[in-house]
């Protein structure tokens, strides 16, 4: 077992150094920019699994022709509540981006806006999206298929992903409040990560093996526990309803990498639309988020955290350094000399 | 301890059992009607707690003025995707099966319907207003506020409710995928159940006691855990979001039912406004649920249930005669003939 070691690295150059691999490899400089921001933006709010940790993947795709390095949709949907785009397997980052975008712009309408995105690719971290919205004062919803971790309930097979779903509203005094939840107990992320520290167990409750029986030794992990028994099973389908289904979308195995990719809702709400002006909406939230903190504590715990919020303020302390794990550093580099790309994360 | 003890009610003696006691109490026939048909609904489902068992509640509410005995609603907002309606305390089954008509109507211009319903009571079980819109061949989405039965995460008293949340989508051979939860480990129904029978203790990981600690002692028992830990928290406190603060409507202790009562928000989804056609998303969805029920099963599984698929088995044995708890059938006649009401379930 060893200690997961990481360092302070500094977002501008982090983001130079994203935006100059992405570049080599054909991406358009504003579109580099987008995909950058919110993969970084995972790793200033500690959500290290869907940040730059994950690049090299990304990179991978666009080397293996899964991923196209240029942005492109063709309209398959479109009225003043809904579009559906064929994302013609793009970056997923950059697409998200410009869908919660339109999906704003749409809910200015009637008070509701969705875009749907199929045949795109993994989209990172959903709250991005989810925020984009509660920053232009909206609710903002963001969810996706996902390839296969889970199993049907009382199944053992991984069938299901576990479809992450973002939520995101607004508050005036308080941070947004922002939910980022995988629809398992645990995203993949905390395993894999307690796996690479050479760690042999993890937790009691997040894992079966293959016969679906619930084990704490890493090396027999094989699928992941639904949150909440059945009904993380229950969730997940209909993530993959909507945000499949419904829109053209592949699932289970079919939305892997190599074979038709994720497909993603985003949806906004704008409150005025619904009889509450935002300023009402927002003290509102101000309001319970204050009734839950002052909420009577249990023994052991020193404040009561909002969903996001732990996120938030991890966020505000990397403004302009973010902690990356020193691994990662050194396959950033590693990737861009393999590439021949003179771009370097500085240690 | 005692075995709890149930009998077989036509289902349409019990109808007329309860429109007889409704008109008495000054509700309309055809209102009668509906509120009978989505409690008895629950009934016939399996789900009790939602079912004749609320029905004394529910007349004690009109009794003591929470709730008018005659349907009626303000319009605080309409537009062509999006109505909000100030139920004015009518009676919650009503206002939700009208609501999710209306939303399924709107469904048809743009896509997507979507009506929230303030100043209103306890809806019952949420599948019955999803179902209404997979029924018409769309994915409809239920929820609803409800008082406090959970403490926000690290907190220990009550401050925010299970809410219930639930989703329903047509399949062609399948029956409808319909997933009814409540944000909590379990519903408080099947705790109270438990009690009332004198078992002495529940399950592990269901409720808390007043220090927020795991507890299995019935008489111990004061919050309920949230499903997933801080996600069932977090859920909650979006369904509080959307199905409250957005449409104007009380949460926690304030939708208690003598003070600002429940507020639901029932959404209907057209599958043909997104691209695709009802056979083809009805196709999908059939074939996703062939795929999920032939996944290898675990040792001692002998069936992959789908969401909401165990209630539907049961209402298919219900048609005529439905399960009553035996206790439920004489409060039945005693509310009766309190309230001096010649109307009686045949024992």
């Amino acid at each position: 077992m060893r200690k997961e070691l990481s360092m302070k690295v500094n977002v501008k150059e982090l983001h130079n150094y994203c935006v100059s691999v992405l570049k080599f490899v054909g991406m358009p400089k504003d579109e580099a920019d987008i995909f950058a921001e919110i993969l970084i933006h995972a790793d200033q709010r500690g959500v290290k699994s869907h940040g730059v940790m994950a690049f090299m993947r990304y990179v991978g795709l666009i080397e293996k022709g899964y991923m196209a390095a240029e942005f492109s949709y063709t309209t398959v949907v479109d009225n003043p509540v809904i579009s559906v785009w064929n994302a013609n397997r793009s970056c997923a980052h950059v697409a998200g981006y410009y869908a919660m975008k339109a999906a704003i712009e749409k809910a200015k309408t009637y008070g509701i806006g969705f875009v749907g995105v199929n045949n795109s690719n993994h989209f990172g971290a959903a709250a991005y999206y989810a925020k984009q919205a509660s920053d232009a004062g909206m609710i903002g919803i963001a969810s996706s298929t996902a390839s296969p971790t889970m199993a049907p309930w009382g199944g053992k097979e991984k069938q299901i992903g576990n479809n992450p779903l973002a939520l995101s509203a607004p508050a005036a005094k308080a941070p947004a409040v922002t939910l980022d939840m995988a629809q398992s107990v645990v995203a993949y992320g905390k395993i894999s990560n307690i796996i690479t520290q050479g760690i042999p167990e993890i937790p009691e409750g997040w894992a079966y093996d293959k016969q679906g029986i619930p084990t704490e030794k890493t090396n027999e992990v094989y699928s992941l526990i639904p949150m909440g028994k059945y009904k993380g099973f229950g969730t997940s389908f209909f993530i993959d309803i909507i945000s499949g289904m419904l829109i053209g979308g592949a699932t289970g195995e079919r939305c892997g990498d190599s074979i038709d990719g994720s497909s993603h809702t985003f949806m906004a709400i704008n409150p005025p639309a619904f009889g509450t002006s935002l300023d009402d909406f927002k003290k509102q939230l101000d309001d319970r988020v204050d009734e839950f903190k002052s909420c009577p504590k249990k023994d052991g715990v020193d404040e009561i955290y909002m969903p996001g919020e732990i996120e938030e303020i991890c966020y505000g302390e990397s403004l302009t350094e973010a902690e990356i794990i020193d691994e990662v550093v050194d396959q950033q580099n590693a990737l861009a000399a393999r590439l021949g790309c003179e771009a370097r994360v500085k240690k």
